[in-house]
């Protein structure tokens, strides 16, 4: 194993770890995808497709290519003038994001809203150039943030247009990169929504506006808060496995070890599926069992620290860690072994990949008291991985650029308006966003127990009082907007 | 002549009208360029290039073009975290616009500012294609208000990095469309710019927001105000015009009648040369004589009002306005003739077309009051039009969807601020900005003798006393931007 590797962060809602050294990348996302193909069923839903332009900045022949983008609509508690809720669909199918949004399924009926997911250009069935739109950067330069936020513009204002529905308030909401779009939108189309709900987005977890180890800080902490000797046995574990990779028949050891289903390539597979098993059970600490993205037990980065701390003290702590990581992949223990090499690729995280090698860079690195090895972030490393597989340069100060991030306080203390920046400290994403209010109408709604926009899953009878009270919060001032709005009519 | 022309107003500055039937616009420019070649000795500024990107919001291969835009700069009253004032350029060579808004440099001492006047993509030397820029809709598909503001943003903070002067408060001003490019980076880089001092921005002038008609009613209210006999001359002289034109002969007696130097073509010309003369003129009716588009008496039209009202009752109302339209054409009294097929293209007035043939289109028609004859607003024709030029389709829509412009006072009235919009409403544009308060900080300073972005111009002694006043309170203001701004840090 190497010694210092750089990872590189591909995905928002799903943290890949990727060796640039290999400088190939590990998907390891298989369960979101079967996931996205079981939720399509059932939804509450109806799917549209809206003639979209490839390129609003640019007036090129080319430009003016339509592709069919799509999205979900549920007009069954809304009429003519009532409010419309948009979902700034994020780097996947959109299906998925409205399975996992059940937040505004649940208020729906209260605000007699009309709710609208749109699918994320490049993402789920919404490819401008069909099977090739991943084929080559001279068809993957058009995806991005801001084409998408366009987008999102176009929709808006023609489905308004189309429900002879003008005077409608929209708010629009998003989770992880959905949130960023959605803050984003409210920043730069405050004529076409009046409010935005963004939950877990990490705007400022960009350039140097907050520490590089803010992110496996948050991580660690989370480990270190359900028990310090769970904190310490997966902190000094890979040391153990990095003992054992430079053994004689290194790898079939370690496949026998981790149960793989075949033996393994390179040790840094098995190494970054531990890895990523104790970052997405962070992210998905739900008070709740859950399946986000797998199937979880309620407070689940605790159960792990059950198991770990559950070990007589002879066991080795790669013993330890590896009981754990079974909880996260193997909950329902229906897996019979497991294939950390499995780099399917599929349309969502290769597009997710080519935004964090062109405008999505996010540097993150880890501490002396990270529960992860030592990684650096190096920027001319990334130019060079991302050179060898694109030939595209990463613009790396582009979105604090184009989105700001610097200051924020003191630049939207006076600027902008009703904006919802909901986190929950357990989700390490968190750090990377709003922890506080901003000004009298750009508000953090910050829990202590909260995960990756829990506040957006579905209401559950389970659901511990504070989650019950951000929902709450998050509709009181939902409805001040929309109050506000109508007042001025 | 045709009975009910359709025109196209194709700058912003500088109307030009033409007739859509012809298919071939007419450009009566030259002397703006015969200003811009003299302006250019002379100057406090130093010139500088900043490789630029060629498209901001793709990642193609061909995006990351670079090409070498125009910066004027003067350092003389600043040093390190003092402000920055940067004027964004409009349709034309950065240094006319600078010769033009020398209010900024009257008040850099006291601000101690950096002054910076950015050139805009596609005008004066800022050449992404060099001379094949303009040739074909592949290269000119990168002109757009969009791309300009996204350069203004990646100079501003390229320069701020450069002057270790990350902390100096920008403030953005723009006249004309450089006001409209004002407020919208406002709007969209609130991080990159405290406020914007947007004079003459008709950022209201787009789809349906304000009536077709505002902008001739307002021309024609220039002329009715400095004396009704002269508003009915002008406005029986066309049919004079019309009646002259199904005679024999008819242009070679309308080119004599109008002194051209050769003869005229179409009777078309003539009739925009005459319209022109009296738009221009009500744009440029400054309380001092200036020399803008052309060299003018203080307030021009009361001059030509008080020609056509010296004539005796006998002269026909063609001789009338033609002796007036000679105040526009010839006031220094030099021209022995004039030229009014000049159809020499320049580049600054080549992108301008472009730009009305793809994002900024502006109806405009007259009413039955108007000083001019019937000119309709026609979507279909205009896309023939642009269709037959370029091959490039109108987004007629794209404008208020990407800025907004509809209900802006309730949209802006909880979002945003630091915005001055300065109009005097002797000028026609006038009307399509924002001509009262939104807020306590997005101010409307209206002047009722003002014209074409005057309070930009340079202090003068004999400048009256409510020119002198709108300055102070635009000192004011910006002052108490800066205030706030260093009193959070």
């Amino acid at each position: 194993m190497a010694s210092s590797p750089t990872l590189l962060v591909l995905l928002i809602f799903t943290v890949t770890t990727t060796t640039i050294a290999e400088l190939t990348p590990n998907f390891f996302h298989q369960s979101l995808i079967n996931h996205q193909i079981n939720s399509k069923s059932n939804i509450p839903y109806q799917t549209q497709f809206f003639p979209q332009l490839l390129d609003h900045f640019t007036f090129n022949p080319q430009s003016y290519k339509i592709f069919y983008q799509k999205y979900l609509i549920n007009k069954k508690y809304w009429a003519r003038g009532d409010p419309i809720f948009v979902y700034a669909g994020n780097e996947g199918d959109i299906e998925w994001f409205a399975a996992n949004t059940g937040f505004m399924l649940d208020i729906a009926p209260k605000f007699r809203a009309l709710l609208v997911f749109i699918e994320h250009r490049f993402y789920g069935v919404s490819l401008p150039f069909g099977m090739d739109s991943y084929k080559s950067t001279e068809t993957l330069g058009y995806l991005n943030s801001q084409q998408a936020l366009a987008d999102f513009a176009v929709i808006i204002r023609s489905l308004k247009q189309n429900l002879s529905s003008e005077t409608s308030p929209v708010v629009i909401f998003g989770g992880s990169y959905g949130g960023m779009l959605a803050v984003w939108f409210r920043l730069k189309y405050p004529h076409l929504a009046i409010g935005a709900v963004a939950s877990s987005a990490p705007i400022l977890q960009f350039d140097e506006i907050i520490p590089w180890t803010s992110f496996y800080d948050a991580v660690s902490q989370d480990y270190k808060d359900a028990s310090l000797n769970c904190y310490e046995v997966i902190k000094g574990s890979w040391a153990e496995l990095e003992a054992l990779s430079v053994q004689r028949d290194a790898l079939p050891r370690i496949s026998r070890l981790f149960r793989t289903c075949k033996n393994i390539q390179s040790v840094s597979s098995a190494r970054d599926w531990l890895w990523k098993a104790f970052v997405y059970t962070a992210m998905a600490n739900y008070p709740t069992e859950a399946n986000f993205m797998m199937p979880l037990p309620a407070y689940p980065v605790t159960e792990m620290c059950k198991i770990i701390d559950g070990f007589s003290t002879k066991a080795t702590k790669l013993n330890k860690v590896l009981a754990a990581a079974n909880l996260y992949y193997n909950y329902t223990g229906t897996q019979k072994c497991f294939d950390p090499e499995n780099r399917t690729d599929t349309h969502g995280l290769y597009g997710w990949k080519w935004q964090s090698c062109t405008e999505m860079i996010m540097p993150m690195t880890t501490s002396n008291d990270s529960i992860f090895p030592p990684v650096t972030f190096d920027m001319e490393k990334l130019v060079k991985y991302c050179m060898n597989i694109y030939g595209t340069m990463p613009r790396p100060h582009w979105i604090t650029t184009e989105f700001g991030g610097y200051r924020i306080e003191q630049v939207l203390k006076r600027f902008g308006s009703n904006i919802i920046f909901s986190n929950g400290m357990q989700d390490p994403w968190s750090r990377g966003s709003v922890l506080k209010n901003i000004s009298g109408s750009i508000i953090a709604l910050v829990t202590e127990k909260g995960a990756h926009h829990v506040d957006f899953r579905s209401a559950r009878k389970d659901d511990p009082d504070w989650l019950v009270e951000q929902r709450r919060q998050e509709v009181e001032i939902i409805q001040s907007w929309i109050d506000d709005y109508y007042s001025e009519f």
